[in-house]
């Protein structure tokens, strides 16, 4: 079970009913439960504890805290952690240099009195949004424990951020999103995403995969949760204006995104448009034929594998037999490409956010599923190249337009309780992140409403 | 003779003395005249005489003008102006589609009421700081002109830009300035350039040499109205504060922009630095061993032969007989390059700039000349691959630090009364532009103090 909201966990510690360190024991304590397993790459406990015990002396003392001090929050394992070697979920990496300084969102989490729990698991370079890791084991979806048949897989890259969220671990999973890793296991979790505009966070410190996709990020809770992280993140809150469901245009795209959508979640987003409509939003569909370039526009390997391969090209040849093979695959697709066709890639990119945007214009946002599918049995995955790659095609279909259009997309849920996870996403163009917000608030407003 | 600068002008129109139409049809006149010869590429004197006379009508109206109303400007041959092809210097760009708007450069200084009087030849894409045309002609320096011997260069690839100002055919000329572009012909002609952090000013409708280096920057009579055009180029002012000589601080390089210095300019050079001490200006001896990295680093080939071969590979291999062959020779070397080593070339580039603004912290600029030798004759350079090459070298050494630093750099001139143009160059790290003019602003005043 995740933890409450921030709000609700800042007023019962406020009310006396818990203390910060009272609930990290229980999270210290249930991170080294068998559901856990290969949810954490390290855990920090001693260096958490401090940080909950300051947040309760502190408050004691007076001093008013921001509402992420003292509780427990967990780190991608690609972000620096000063005196640690950062793996990125490789061992490739083992023995590299241990990282000087904290990356620039850790030193940032641990201004605002986060307590940073651990680090936790992830995809190869955070290369698929599967979240199947062949070298340090993979977290189940906890929302599909218990069901029949085998563990299902999270959702990735960051595989152990979601799960560490939802099984209470964390009240955010800080991870990246390059063509979805936050929102993907967000929804198949059963958590919010938030994938800002990319300049908004600082990378300074994250391991990359694509300087040109990477964004820096968290999953939590809540939309107002996510928003309070963010502006941890970014040193700067969005200035969210709230505003009511009624009158807010929702593009609902002809293209691409609500194609070949697994009956479950055609069900719960069909549902969710209904009640939308019904509490005043304005569903329009839009035919967007822009979304059907980007598979072209981004070829050869896109920018992910052309920016991966030049990380790893040093010691890509040598060590490739140590990477993830299916890893490896994508990123030798980066190697045969020349300076010039990178750069007409950038240019294709540039021309076809402008003409997004213009097709936009009148959105408060783009409205769809965040994936169209259920997740997938691991062991399915893990037995067959072609059922992973064809997964990953579809999880990631969604998610990438916003990172191709430098966008910023909110992943909330909008299935009914005791159903399967599915995960609802509202996309807008780069820089409208607080008017997104504010949808956001408003359509998980309508959906919790309806929901009890 | 240049025109006088925009100060003196203002003033002398405010008295009564000229109007903006009468120096207008001087300089029409004048542009005319063999002198001039390869200096345009094209001439508008019907849009200018408008120009020239509202500012007139406008003045005696009592409104108030900005420095540039009325007075002639003339824009380098890669600007887009509505209605033309766009040519930078080429054939083969002859029937391509013409400009749908002008370029944004172009458009601000039309907004300043500047008299744009014509578009200014260059380089063949502005690929050399020599500043030869084989299609179009090349025009010979002013400063040269009586001298013994054949014309001489006017330095490139704003060519045409230079000898214009320098002619008194205009009191700025928008250039650009990708590797030295600005700087060598201000050099070589007697006159100020000022090329800004890339950043300040936008390069839409200019014809692209490198997106990574080019800037749209200007030539002028003086450090102030370089400041004076900046400020409409960027569309928002420097704010210089006026500072004295004494107590400035500026480094002079142990590495790479002092060696191998022409007599005439070594002269000029040290004269100036003699003075500077003597007026109390601090010169510190500062080793920058950062200033040797800088061809290795850039290599294979460089930002400007990649991103120029991505601009033109569609067209390269069918068209390449009929570029100018030493510009295809540079642009050839950007074929091979990988999207991986161009990343990597980013990548070195940004861990140089960060070394170098370390090394320059104590400092307000960087001295230097402007470029090491005197203009050759034109037909020498002509005539000859290694002379044009080996020139070419040499004329962009120095400039080219302020571009691979992302910085900005001002010359203005050293030398006596008399003597031919010798460039001295202060160079600073990105966004200290402010800082630099007015430093500038402190090493003109002290070296025309002195001058007379």
């Amino acid at each position: 079970m995740p933890l409450p909201d921030l709000h609700t966990l800042n007023q019962q510690v406020a009310r006396g009913e818990t203390t910060h360190e009272a609930l990290l024991d229980r999270v210290l304590e249930r991170a080294a439960r068998p559901e856990a397993a290969h949810t954490f790459t390290r855990l920090y406990p001693e260096a958490a504890r401090a940080a909950a015990r300051w947040a309760d002396a502190s408050r004691g003392a007076g001093v008013p805290l921001g509402p992420l001090a003292g509780w427990p929050v967990t780190v991608k394992d690609l972000y620096d952690v000063t005196g640690e070697t950062t793996l990125a979920g490789s061992v490739i990496r083992q023995g590299a240099p241990v990282a000087q300084a904290d990356a620039v969102a850790v030193q940032r989490l641990r201004s605002a009195g986060a307590a940073l729990v651990g680090k936790t698991a992830m995809t190869e370079f955070a290369f698929s949004g599967v979240g199947i890791n062949p070298h340090h084991g993979t977290p189940a979806n906890p929302a599909w424990r218990g069901a029949e048949g085998q563990p299902r897989i999270p959702g990735g890259s960051s595989s152990g951020a979601a799960v560490s969220v939802a099984l209470g671990l964390a009240v955010a999973g800080l991870g990246s999103d390059t063509g979805g890793s936050i929102r993907i296991p967000a929804a198949l979790c059963g958590l919010v995403g938030f994938k800002s505009t990319q300049a908004r966070t600082p990378r300074d410190g994250a391991f990359e995969l694509s300087r040109t996709l990477d964004t820096v990020c968290a999953m939590t809770r809540s939309v107002a949760d996510c928003i309070a992280v963010d502006a941890v993140l970014a040193d700067q809150p969005l200035q969210v204006r709230p505003r009511p469901l009624q009158g807010l245009r929702l593009a609902l795209p002809g293209t691409l995104m609500l194609d070949a959508l697994e009956p479950e979640v055609a069900a719960a987003f069909q549902r969710a448009l209904t009640r939308l409509s019904a509490g005043g939003a304005h569903i329009v569909e839009a035919p967007l034929p822009e979304l059907a370039e980007i598979a072209q526009l981004n070829a050869p390997g896109g920018f992910s594998a052309v920016e991966a391969y030049a990380v790893h090209q040093a010691h890509f040849a040598a060590e490739r037999a140590r990477f993830d093979p299916r890893v490896a695959a994508r990123i030798a697709l980066g190697e045969p490409v020349s300076a010039a066709q990178y750069i007409n890639l950038h240019d294709r990119r540039r021309g076809w956010i402008g003409r997004c945007r213009q097709a936009l214009a009148g959105f408060d946002a783009l409205i769809s599923p965040t994936v169209p599918i259920l997740p997938s049995r691991i062991e399915e995955l893990r037995a067959s190249d072609e059922a992973f790659f064809r997964a990953n095609g579809l999880l990631l279909r969604n998610t990438f337009v916003a990172n191709y259009l430098d966008g910023c997309a909110f992943s909330l849920p909008c299935h009914a309780p005791g159903e399967p996870p599915v995960g609802l996403m509202l996309t807008a163009p780069g820089g409208q992140d607080a008017r997104l917000a504010a949808a956001a608030l408003a359509v998980e407003a309508e959906l919790q409403r309806s929901r009890h």
